[in-house]
């Protein structure tokens, strides 16, 4: 098994048992986490430069990290256990606010409760719900208040199926939210209180009303009229795919890709339960670029200011995870193509490994044009075709959708690639304030409100152009001065660049055409002599709009910069902290910028890349949204000597084979 | 012919005909521009929604505008001809400082000029070329310095090819730039002066030396080696295409694809000299969206602040055209698939049609997956993939490319996509300094420098969102107040709209997450009763840094606002001024903005979309860029009542034929 391999199910089973063996024998557990602990960067960095250079370094301990509950108590624990020597290293009960994520498992337990409470349903007698109507109940982590912090709890959202469409489980429930929210417990699993929800203008809380049909809103195919004009377009790739994985071990993999490499040992594709996919030791043309890059968080804070929704902040991948929520890919439904799909294993509540089938596919896309110039004397065109491959996850929570995606391209370009779809997350709204609606959110659809909310992704960097001393630098394009000797004609403009010296949070500035760039200082283009380096290309980010005192804002502690740079520390690993479920801030890469660590051309940095968008709803967002893509590029700025992707041969014919469309033909 | 169809060649020539009746028998000319001159919107827009509900009122009159010289003179003139009536409309001289276009017969005389004059000679001999070198000299537009703006002239930039390779005819020049830059007067066409390039650190032009020899660096595949692990990747539309193009007239098309449609005489593009494809009457499922839509404008100011380079802008479609300088698309190599492709007609000098073959390329693309939901509990997913129809053409400037397209999706998102590539300009810089550089440039192959340049595009946009009455307005997202009653948790944030109430430039504010969207105030959705409207997202732009004093930042009336709305004006389509070669400011959107006319729910306007980038030559730019895309989007925002992608038939295998890559095959 190689050193970054994930836990296979049998490590994941001698973990669990390790761990099991600290306590007597009848307890009974409840597993939150059992994953890979890497080995310490110290210890990695040399094992894979030797192992790349065919030298046989011994293996790195193996290790597993573990989260888990004693069942039924709030008594928090974490552990490492050594599956090299068979030992566990650490098991502490960890305390007071630290809470584990939630589970699948559990939240269909709490689901079943809410639905099963005889005060629940008293309540939603009050809402004199058409005979026959089937209830539906999303659980949603708590969130922060200050007050009840320490207490693992769950706040339950209830909907109900089309009551005309009931019979049909995949009928749209988020077209039917009810005003009853349930808490739910975590220690007795009991329903504690039940929240009526505010549907005016303000947060007053009416007197529960008879519900009022609405429209239909599905988004299942049957019984809705469908396009047919929309002929098949297939893409064949008769001699196959340009990439080789090839398997390292159980279950890591190695990929080859057009100069790209992941190499053995250091498969491309780590899918662990808290981050989905992470991508290690990326090197290009044999040249080290990146040494580990995921996705390291993201939060979803919500404008309602009105209790409960006011504690409404979700952080997918620390509140759930993204392997853990992994979409089952289907062949032909996800991707176009020559698909290879890749499996992962998690564990379930019981420490028991669970085998997912397609949470990875990888494929190859056209991209359009890469490059091309034609010479106007000789009307001669030299076109060079884009080709990418592609690493998509999809992860489902609850109600939304995201497809993740590292985008690799021929022009030695890296892209992380967020498309947001699935369905808003929706609450009642009084018919009467229909066509008034609310300031914080937007009618959807009668009835239904789709509050306001921002998606604040953070990206993991740790780089290694061409080694593991690098700087972060920006540059900047400003005019010079109005001056009759160097800028007599007032058009001339200077591009200055300045390092960060020390670890802090950055914001980019469109106006000075802010870059941020990963530099090696002591390694020069051979052409111009500037330091090599790749350039950080992210779209616009709105920053947390939640006011700082809020625990919205000191618990997302990745969303009120664009930038973070903090130096390599082993763990620091996920930007909003390590256990994000009712966590209040404190322990994420704002409070490790904050320690104000000198940065040089010798430092081990990491850097971390905000994006995301304010998503005002619209009605065209519902019942399911159009993707909504976000891209952020890394580039190669004099890092090599020519356009990379200059040798990729040129597009022809008689390799392409398009087809033309007779206008005779086409003209129906 | 339609009244909005493109001009024929027929039509071209009685143009002609007809204003060189107003001059005696034996004049000679040099023709400018010979193009359709549109209706007046007021007779235009009754004859289209007649025409729309099948009533046949008249056509309007048929009309050309023309420019031309006469010949070897400074005498500029404009023309309007009724080709109805068989009459000259207008037919005045222009001036002082107005100019034609260059246009490619002339460029390359001005090039045979250059290249065979002896003084100019007399300067190269002094570089002591290697024998055989061949000689290569770009017609640039002179720009404008207050001082012989009234003089037509050319400003020639010199190469050579590769000495080691003089022979190819496809050889890279750009590597091999010559410190010799003449500058040729359009009356008599000759040489009037010879400007030695500086080519240091600063304005000092030192005396010619010898030439130092340089690598190679070609684009063209001969000779290079190139990647042989690029399988091939093939579009199959076994069914054909989704899309109809109809021919209406000589000249005209009409398309129809995906609820998308441009109907009938309303042609989906017209390809004029200046500005390439235009896009009319644009209706989505009946409803009226867009007018007229066309890329306006473009300008490419240099940051180098030394004479000549001071002088150093394109506007590449007003200076040159879009149109005239559009490629002959090759089938199998700019696009993949089943692609249909259009001509075009322009004029040359003498007034002569001139058949451009393949000037579009229309096809459709899979863009991944389109919408998609998987339903947790049942574990039931429903994606649907996106498709796009591409309209592409692609136009090259001596040394650059653009790629540009409208891209229509089935979400009724209109794109506009532009994507940067071909070669940066170059000039020479002292050996000394490769390594050292200068701050308005990089050195990107030995002895030569690619200047900072901003790229500026000017989108032009007149709407009829549901009718011609529209509003251009913002929305804004801002935090609540953190108040005990209504923000108690300081979590609260509301989105505000803001109507523009005058004609204006405007920026975008990232962090407000301002947004531009254009409404019909008098068309309400039927769910929330909000203004139904599409709102526009462009990229990030740095304004441009020239001096507000510059002649740069005078004659880029666009490039100093991200949007600039006014009413609208027949002729008012061009954002830089209708003749832009050697201009000197005061004729574009700025001017007409600061008319500063009121506008309301009743004012039929015309939105000025910019967007671009500022580009900071890298390495990995030469010899030929890697495209560097940017997008402006045009996305439906409460003007439909769901998503209307979500009648898209789901994604199935037995549609999609996607195949499986068996991890034994995919190891090599």
């Amino acid at each position: 098994m190689h050193t970054l391999s994930p836990l296979s199910a049998t490590e994941i089973k001698q973990a669990v048992a390790l761990v099991k063996t600290s306590w007597p024998a009848k307890t009974d557990f409840l597993f939150k986490v059992v994953t890979l602990q890497e080995p310490p960067k110290k210890e990695l960095v040399p094992f894979l430069a030797a192992e790349r250079q065919g030298k046989a370094l011994p293996l790195p301990e193996r290790k597993a990290f573990l989260a888990y509950y004693l069942k039924n108590t709030n008594r928090f624990h974490e552990a490492v256990v050594n599956l090299t020597t068979g030992t566990v290293e650490s098991n502490i009960l960890l305390g007071p606010n630290l809470h584990g994520n939630v589970d699948m498992d559990e939240a269909a337990a709490v689901e079943k409760i809410a639905l099963s409470d005889e005060k629940v349903l008293a309540e939603v007698a009050k809402l004199k719900l058409p005979e026959g109507a089937v209830l539906c109940a999303d659980t949603w982590i708590y969130g922060s208040d200050g007050v009840t912090d320490n207490e693992r709890l769950y706040q339950v959202y209830m909907y109900m199926r089309d009551p005309q469409n009931s019979s049909e489980p995949d009928s749209n429930q988020y077209a039917y939210p009810l005003p009853i929210s349930p808490v739910v417990d975590c220690v007795d699993f009991k329903v504690i209180r039940i929240d009526i929800l505010p549907t005016g203008k303000d947060a007053t809380v009416a007197p529960l009303k008879p519900y009022e049909p609405v429209a239909p809103s599905e988004y299942v195919p049957e019984g809705r009229a469908l396009r047919t004009d929309v002929k098949p377009l297939l893409v064949a790739q008769p001699e196959g795919v340009s990439f080789t994985v090839t398997p390292a071990g159980e279950t890591g993999h190695i990929m080859d890709w057009q100069k790209w490499n992941f190499r053995i040992g250091w498969y491309p594709t780590r899918f662990n339960q808290r981050e989905g996919m992470v991508i290690y030791d990326v090197h290009y043309d044999g040249r080290p670029l990146i040494h580990r890059i995921s996705l390291s968080d993201m939060n979803i804070p919500y404008a309602d200011p009105r209790a409960p929704f006011s504690r409404k902040t979700a952080f997918d991948l620390g509140d759930a995870g993204a392997g853990a929520t992994a979409n089952n890919l289907k062949l032909g439904c996800d991707c176009l193509g020559h698909i290879q799909y890749l499996d992962g294993v998690v564990s379930d509540g019981e420490g028991a490994p669970v085998h997912m089938e397609n949470v990875i596919c990888i494929h190859e896309e056209d991209s359009g044009i890469g490059w091309k110039h034609t010479n106007f004397r000789t009307g001669r065109g030299v076109v060079a075709r884009g080709r990418e491959l592609v690493l998509q996850s999809i992860i489902t929570l609850m109600n939304y959708e995201y497809i993740l995606m590292f985008v690799f391209n021929q022009a030695a370009e890296l892209t992380y690639e967020v498309r947001a779809t699935g369905i808003v997350s929706t609450q009642p709204i009084d018919h009467s304030l229909n066509k008034v609606g609310v300031p914080f959110g937007t009618v959807v659809h009668p009835g239904v409100l789709a509050a306001h909310h921002q998606h604040i992704f953070s990206l993991r960097v740790d780089p290694m152009i061409d080694g593991h001393t690098n700087q972060l630098v920006y540059s900047e394009a400003a005019p010079m001065a109005y001056d009759s000797v160097e800028n007599p004609y007032a058009v001339g403009y200077v591009v200055t660049e300045t390092p960060v010296l020390g670890t802090c949070g950055l914001d980019t500035d469109y106006d000075r055409n802010r870059v941020f760039k990963i530099v090696n200082s002591q390694v020069r283009n051979p052409i111009n002599g500037k330091a090599v380096g790749y350039k950080i290309m992210a779209p616009p980010l709105q920053k947390m709009l939640a006011n700082p005192a809020s625990f919205h804002n000191k618990r997302a502690e990745f969303a009120d910069h664009d930038i973070y740079v903090t130096t390599h520390r082993d763990h620091e690993l996920f930007s909003g902290g390590w256990y994000t479920n009712q966590s209040r801030g404190g322990t994420g890469v704002r409070a490790w910028a904050a320690r104000g660590e000198r940065l040089d051309q010798d430092s081990d940095i990491v850097v971390w890349i905000q994006f995301g968008i304010n998503h005002v709803p619209r009605t065209e967002d519902f019942p399911v949204m159009p993707v909504e893509s976000m891209k952020v590029h890394l580039k190669p700025t004099n890092f090599f000597s020519v356009n990379p992707a200059l040798d990729v041969p040129p597009s022809t014919q008689a390799v392409n084979k398009s087809t033309l469309v007779c206008s005779s033909s086409s003209s129906r």
